[in-house]
């Protein structure tokens, strides 16, 4: 372990180790709710910016130079491995990503490809080393990060976002041996993505499973679940802690958790605690602020984030985040102040004080 | 209690009682999937289905007609309500609901009228008592319903159909008097439509809390529960069984049953017998197939169906139905076949044998 890896709360957070402040970093904490971004996409699209590794870095940066933040995440996007993968991804301004086409029969899962991540994904990569560099003089911590297979394969069937993933299920569910086999190849492409962000500089990795709680817990189980092991398997190659977070998975926490990661990612839809109970005590836990909080009156958001500081009780292994990721419209005042609240209030839990007298 | 409801499956379901056969009905079963509903919105839009008594009568009875199934549910939207109250609500091609003039102020808040249901929804309470009427030969019960409190004030407040939620819960957050006081108008007006349903002749009331799922538990106990129970409350006066439907509650199941009701409705993010285990033996429990597959293979529906009637193991009180509503492009065949399967499959439970010999 290297030596700042040893005295960042971040890292500490993730290992279950004491910390003297509980680490706090926001889900897109590098976007739109920022102006020093919506300045820098005036000139640049998403894809553009995502590839160009010096524009990328800026934007990993820009959080972090406003917020004491306590990790960097490196911009980028869950879609982009898609590219190599053979499918034409486009970001339609106000209509979000489109594949112009879609996975939708056998013939399209056999001619997938599964380049090496050097070779598809060499900008992201290129953007780490250079992101890394900054942030080493901060002791700031970069987080690498993929979409899981199952998140993947449901945008890349169904050409974009959905309500009901009617296209991806009904293939899962009417084609499982050819939604296996497209499912293998999303898992390496996955695992490798991870493990190379992780070689190139990433000491921290996230795995984004946003769209899994559309799934039963007895799919997951059968048809997402091995392959998300899959894919963190190979990353974990890399000996760094890897994050694991989905969005409307309460019914199945346990086959989250099982499926792998050091520190398991929640939403707000459950009690912090309730959630970190079902998952035991070998992961740490990451959340669980509802986005809109930050939308609130500053004393309604300290009332809010302090309530979640108080269910994780100061117990060691709490990485404070969003449930989500943060919305475009965002205070970024409140941004600034919610995370120096969030040091204030866990370093006097830390301090065995209630926190309470808290001036706010 | 009358002589049909003593021999109605669905109705010793709600009671927990003991049935020869487990009783099926399916959220949105008349709906945009069959050709009869479809034939008849060349001519009508939905709300003028809706309004007049007649024909929202006749497209309650065509699942009736093209199914075995145990209940039917009057026609109507859970919007309607908000015209009474002062919105301007619209359906739009392709779109989906839209309020001309959404909540957005204390003035708004002040402005939204109370009016009796008998004085602004009276065509859903004629059409109640015609189709009651039709139902009467068939021994089939008829469903009255309402939107719950909270997602009737979503809708009113973001204007329509939203992704985060934004506006509505930022007055939640940021305005809790006013809330309190809007959210007081909605569980009146609720309470007093299920009631009036009920005294219409709907022998069972449904309460949908379809977007319930984007709060926190904490703000689910305070800002939103309340006035479900309130509603309930006021429905109860009628004594007729109350079914009470969320989606993505899995983080506060318990919670979504302490609100009130009879009979629990779960999605099918969640194991069904892990669902019952968490609401307990004293309600019933209605769900939770995937509508998604209603789109598969003849086996793989069997498969999955014959898995939920096995993990509610014949025990009393469970009400087969979809997660959520059935989706408009759902094969019709599949639909007739679902049923039947369920009655055929729990009826072999029922009579002690493991169905596992079931004739796919």
């Amino acid at each position: 372990m290297e030596n700042q890896e040893a005295t960042s709360r971040f890292l500490r957070a993730c290992h279950r180790q004491p910390v003297d402040a509980t680490p706090i970093w926001l889900m897109r904490q590098a976007g739109r709710y920022m102006s020093e971004y919506r300045e820098l996409r005036k000139s640049y699209g998403i894809l553009e910016i995502i590839k160009n590794p010096e524009l990328a870095c800026e934007v990993t940066m820009q959080p972090i130079h406003a917020f004491d933040l306590d990790a960097a995440i490196i911009f980028a996007d869950i879609l982009p491995p898609l590219e190599g993968m053979g499918l034409s991804l486009e970001f339609v301004k106000g209509e979000g990503p489109l594949i112009h086409n879609p996975i939708r029969s056998a013939a399209d899962v056999e001619a997938l490809r599964t380049p090496q991540p050097e070779e598809s994904l060499g900008f992201t990569l290129e953007a780490i080393k250079l992101a890394r560099r900054e942030l080493e003089s901060r002791g700031v911590p970069l987080i690498g990060f993929s979409g899981a297979p199952f998140t993947l394969a449901c945008y890349a069937i169904e050409g974009g976002s959905s309500r009901n993933y009617r296209y991806a299920k009904s293939l899962m569910m009417s084609e499982p041996a050819l939604w296996h086999r497209m499912m293998a190849k999303f898992s390496v492409i996955v695992g490798r993505y991870l493990l190379a962000q992780a070689r190139a500089g990433a000491q921290v990795l996230q795995i984004f499973d946003s769209w899994v709680g559309a799934l039963s817990p007895d799919d997951y189980r059968q048809m997402a679940m091995p392959y998300t092991q899959q894919a963190i398997s190979i990353a974990k190659q890399a000996s760094v802690p890897i994050i694991h977070f989905g969005t409307n998975t309460n019914g199945m926490l346990e086959l989250i958790r099982n499926a792998g990661g050091d520190v398991i990612g929640v939403d707000w839809r459950i009690d912090l605690d309730v959630a970190w109970g079902r998952l035991g005590p070998h992961v740490a836990i990451q959340g669980n602020l509802d986005p809109v909080a930050l939308f609130a009156s500053w004393s309604e958001l300290t009332d809010r984030a302090g309530r979640i500081l108080g269910l994780a009780g100061g117990r060691p292994g709490h990485i404070f985040n969003l449930g989500h990721g943060i919305l475009p419209e965002t205070p970024v005042d409140n941004v600034r102040r919610l995370v120096d609240f969030v040091h204030e209030y866990s370093s006097r839990q830390a301090n065995n004080q209630t926190g309470e007298e808290y001036d706010r």
